[in-house]
């Protein structure tokens, strides 16, 4: 179907310009001696709780923003927060905080030039098409393809995570939530 | 204002039929060494993640069922259950089936001869009108009266399991959120 | 029981501190022809949570700020926006920019000299304790004592609109969610 | 990066699995008199609440089941409904309710023989790898590869849905949430 190939076109277009450098970077701050906490609004903040439940699958310690249980952050704890801007206020501005509280920040965005892109220990340029226009241009509506690209990314940050800590699907499994 | 008394008497009626007895062997269960899951769908839903965020507050290992990083749940676990009725399917059901997997679950009902009431290592009975038209009768929508009961009812076992532990305000507000 | 008793006390002692001509002004705000929003951060969130819900149980076009399907919200829109202290950032600074565009505000918090109590069309004092010292004093954690008499607040401020529509226990109860 | 060309091979290979006959029959079934519910557990869930926002900003009522302000189900609507396996409990049960009751169940998962896969008037099927190992083979963890596959496959029927209906980008921008 030709819809299909240009939007697996897109994203595809989209991953060879993530850099293996910056997931790397990325990789090295997440460790399990340290509480992950994640950050993002609309379609972002759903692929950034996607990322959070596969870390809790493979044994981190990880906290949604805004959810119920969440703690207070701390010096020490990580920030993974996602705006395909970079610019989206509930977003940034705790991000901001965090980060000048000693609380390590990987800035996940479109946007290289953006607020998010300098404020953190770690920054994943994931150039999709946003609704703010940047990125690589899409036929798809909104923020699309930085969504797409993003849980891509997220995805193969887990792998390159649960590898390094030689954790099995059978183990992941065990954690899966058992009430659905 | 006559309306505010007559809720106010409704939810004193209720509070006075809830059994000191119950409150007690439910917080016997909630230790801090053991990891406490809750549920609940609707406003009873919204009244148990009142409590979990307290509880998360005072020190404990709290999760919600259908959030993002909520683990499986396991034998020697907690499980707070809420359901008006005590019958409610997506609350029953995931209850029963950890009970029978060795999960201590404390159920919460307006109905003492429900399902929900049977099943659990411990019980309390809230007498709230329901919208299935269980407890004391009520002038509220639904199961309005049945909420609020839960929402004081929660509230006077965090403070029970507080003073137990010898938890401060100062320590809660610690924990609290602080990316609001 | 003496615990639960004193917290009723807290709660009744709070709730005759409601204005009544507060509550009919919001009252006056909330009609059908209008979208009403809703807003809050933690437990004074999950309250306003359990109101919109009540709203659309009587037939109100509701949207929780932060859920999924929530759209933009236009001049002409009701939001309704809860904060103990009056000046949760992530409650007042959305609630400022849409007092400016043209949205009707309603205000829910303890502290009548807050930021939140002057911006907006309508403004309901519920002089709870919050975890910012306001209001009535309490033996409870936080801003407990608030969440309680916000909830008891806007099922009084619920009852008062579904009399003045006529609705009927069995209409709301058709509305309900039936996939529980 | 290798991992990631292994990782777009992996969607590009479920992709072309896809039915443009069976999205063709979903989106014949979307239409705007109509409300959309949508079902779905884990990161499924979060993947079909990305459908249900996009949507929204392309104009339909839709509703998350399981979210605050979701009223009851009624017979001619429809309810599309996820799960990898096609058998998760707390999605295949209350579809198949739904199903019995008039509504119009779009069933989208990895396995043609599942339940799910039979209850609805369409159906999707996404051979994307599964936790209970459904589908596609895949390096990745759980249903990773059914999630991403599934992000895929409802934003471009997303996209034949917002043709067919003349939606353009500037509109939905205009829908999208202006509270972030």
């Amino acid at each position: 179907m030709a819809l299909i190939d240009e939007v697996l076109t897109e994203i595809s277009t989209v991953m060879h310009q993530v850099d293996e450098k910056q997931l790397a970077q990325a990789e090295a701050v997440i460790t399990k001696d340290r509480r992950i906490f994640v950050l993002g609004a609309g379609r972002s903040g759903l692929m950034v709780k996607g990322f959070a439940m596969r870390l809790m699958h493979i044994g981190y310690t990880v906290f949604v923003i805004g959810e119920t249980i969440t703690p207070s952050i701390m010096p020490g704890d990580v920030l993974v927060a996602v705006s395909g801007s970079g610019t989206t206020g509930s977003v940034v501005e705790p991000a901001q905080r965090a980060a000048e509280n000693g609380v390590d920040v990987i800035g996940v965005t479109s946007n290289a030039n953006s607020p998010l892109a300098q404020l953190g220990v770690a920054t994943i340029i994931v150039p999709g098409a946003t609704k703010a226009g940047d990125g690589v241009a899409s036929i798809q509506l909104l923020s699309t393809l930085f969504d797409q690209s993003v849980h891509v990314t997220l995805d193969v940050l887990t792998l390159m995570i649960s590898r390094r800590d030689h954790v099995s699907n059978d183990t992941a499994k065990a954690t899966h939530s058992n009430m659905e």
